[in-house]
C-alpha cells in the first residue's frame, strides 16, 4: 500500500473498500456534524446511526434518502443517548462512536463506565489528532491535544504505540517520531526529557519494530531539514517528521489551534485506546474537520 | 501616533526618527547576523559597534563604508567579548545588546552578573516575541517562548507589564491581552488558570491602566472572532487579540516555531528585564527575523 498523504487520497482509499464502517452519532445537533454526516453520506465512506432527540429525528428525515443511512434512534436525554450509544458499539451494532454537540465529560462518562464502557481495563485513553498542513508534504500526526494533562513515561509509550499503528493503516512502513521540547537539550529541569532518553533506548532496542524517534527536539528541528543544518543537529527524524509527541497538553492544544487557524490546516482526531474508534470533535471544529475524523476513524477502525 | 501593524511600517517609522539608536553586537560569525546587520545599516535604521574576534573583523571591513558603522573592537575570547560587550552598554556607549553565534548561556551570565551585569535587583528577565502572519492583520506578541518555564502569578504580572509597555511602544492605546489555556475553564487542575482569575480581576480594579486581559482561552478563541460565536464565549478580546501569554514555556514556544515554519510567519524578539532591549536570536532564526528584532528594539529601546 503506498502511504496515505492527503484528506483527498483518504476519501478516494476508503470508496475503494468493500465494507462501509458503521457510525453511531450522539447528539448531532449542530450544523458542523450535520454537514460531516451529510457529506459522508454523498461520497458513500460510511454508514449512520443517528442517536438523540426529537429534534434531531426531524433534522435528519431528508439523509433517509441514501442507502447508508441506517436509522434514528429516539433517546431525549443526552447522558441516556451517550450510554446507549456505547451499548449499541458494545454490542457490535456500530464500528465507531462519535460526538455531536453533547458536552465531552457526559460522553466520556459513559465511555469510560468500568462495567457498561468502551475501555478495556489497563488502557489508555488518548487523544490523537492528525493535520494536512498546505506548507508539508505529507499528514502530521501529533498527541495529546485534550486527554492527558502531563502524560507520565509509560502513558507517552502507549501514545507512540497507538500513532504507530495508526501510522501503519496510513500506509507509514517506518514512521518517524519527535519528542518535543523547547531545545534539544536534556535537562532535569524538564521531567519529560528524561522520559524521551528513555523512549529513544526502547526504540533503538526494538521495542517499537521498525520506527525512528528522536528527542528532545523542538517543532521546527522536527519538521524542516534546513533548521537542523543550521543548528548543526543530527537527527533520524531529518526534518521529516510523521509523528509529534508534545511534552504537555497545553504545548499539543496550541499547536493544534494556532496551525489551523493560522496555516489553514485541515484536520481529524481521534481517541485512541477504546475498544472503537471514537470521534470527539471541539465545538469549534469545522464541519470539514468533522469529516476528516470520521474518514480516520473508518480507515483506522479494527471491527 | 497610528499603530505600527507590519515591519514595513516599523521600518519607516525608524527610519523618520531623529535619532539612531547603537547596537552592540556580540560574535556576529554567522551569515545571518550579517545579513541583519547589513540591512539595518542599509536602511539606516541603527549604529553598529561590533565585539568579536579576528575573523569578525576581517568579516565587517566592507560594511565600514556606511556612517552607523562606529566601529569594531577586538576580543579574541567571547566569554570576554560579553562582558565587553555589557560595559559598554552599562556606561553609555551602546543603546542595545545583541547576541551573534555566542551560546546563549555565555552571554546570559555577563547579562545576569549581579555587580556588572544589565537586570536591575528585583526585575523579572523574560522573552517577548512578536510576529507578522501573513493570516492575521495586525502583530502578535506572545510570551515566554525562551526564558521562565513555569511563570509565576509576580512574573506573569511583570510580563504582562512589559507586555503591554510595547504595545504603547508601538502605538497600541488598548492593549488586547489573552491568557492562553486549552479551554476556558479554570480548575485546579492547571494552576496557571487560577493565576488568571488573579490577573484578569486585577486587571478590572485598574492595575494595568487601559488594558483589556481575558482568560483562559485558547489561541483560536483568542485571534478568531468565529470561534468564540460558535462556542457561545463572549469575551473582551473578541478574536482580535494584540498578545498571548502562554501558561509555559513548551507552549509559548511551540507557537513560536510552528506558526513562524507552517504560516510563514516573520518573528522579531527581545529580552525584557535588563536596563536596555536584549536581542537574543536563536540560532535557527532567519536573517530578517534577526533584522526585525533590531527593529523591535530600536523602537522599545528608553534611552
Amino acid at each position: 500500500m503506498e502511504p496515505i498523504r492527503n484528506f483527498d487520497q483518504l476519501t478516494t482509499h476508503l470508496k475503494n473498500l468493500q465494507r462501509r464502517k458503521r457510525i453511531a452519532v450522539v447528539c448531532a445537533n449542530d450544523a458542523n456534524t450535520e454537514y460531516a454526516i451529510a457529506r459522508a453520506l454523498e461520497e458513500g465512506i460510511a454508514e449512520f446511526l443517528m442517536i438523540g432527540d426529537s429534534a434531531i429525528l426531524e433534522k435528519y428525515q431528508t439523509l433517509k434518502k441514501y442507502p447508508q443511512f441506517v436509522k434514528t434512534i429516539h433517546v431525549e436525554d443526552p447522558d441516556e443517548a451517550a450510554r446507549e450509544a456505547v451499548r449499541i458499539v458494545r454490542e457490535g451494532g456500530a464500528d465507531i462512536l462519535m460526538k455531536g454537540i453533547i458536552n465531552t465529560d457526559n460522553l466520556l462518562r459513559a465511555i469510560l463506565d468500568k462495567e457498561k464502557g468502551l475501555l478495556p481495563p489497563g488502557k489508555v485513553l488518548t487523544h490523537l489528532s492528525m493535520m494536512q498542513i498546505p506548507t508539508y508534504d505529507k499528514f502530521l500526526f501529533f498527541s495529546d491535544a485534550a486527554v492527558i494533562p502531563r502524560p507520565t513515561l509509560q502513558q507517552r509509550i502507549e501514545m507512540i504505540t497507538y500513532a504507530i499503528q495508526v501510522c501503519h493503516d496510513f500506509g507509514i512502513k517506518q514512521p518517524k517520531i519527535a519528542l518535543i521540547h523547547c531545545t534539544e537539550k536534556v535537562s532535569a529541569k524538564f521531567p519529560h526529557s528524561l522520559d524521551y532518553v528513555n523512549i529513544v533506548e526502547l526504540c533503538e532496542a526494538g521495542e517499537f519494530g521498525d520506527t525512528i524517534i528522536d528527542g528532545p527536539l523542538d517543532v521546527r528541528t522536527s519538521c524542516e531539514p534546513a533548521s537542523g543544518n543550521i543548528k548543526g543537529i543530527v537527527s533520524p527524524i531529518n526534518g521529516e517528521a510523521d509523528v509529534l509527541i508534545f511534552p504537555n497538553i497545553e504545548s499539543a492544544n496550541t499547536f493544534y489551534k494556532s496551525v489551523a487557524l493560522f496555516a489553514g490546516a485541515d484536520m481529524a482526531a481521534l481517541l485512541q485506546g477504546p475498544i472503537c474508534p471514537v470521534v470527539l470533535p471541539s465545538r469549534s471544529d469545522t464541519g470539514l474537520s468533522k469529516y476528516y475524523s470520521m474518514a480516520m476513524a473508518c480507515l483506522t477502525c479494527k471491527s
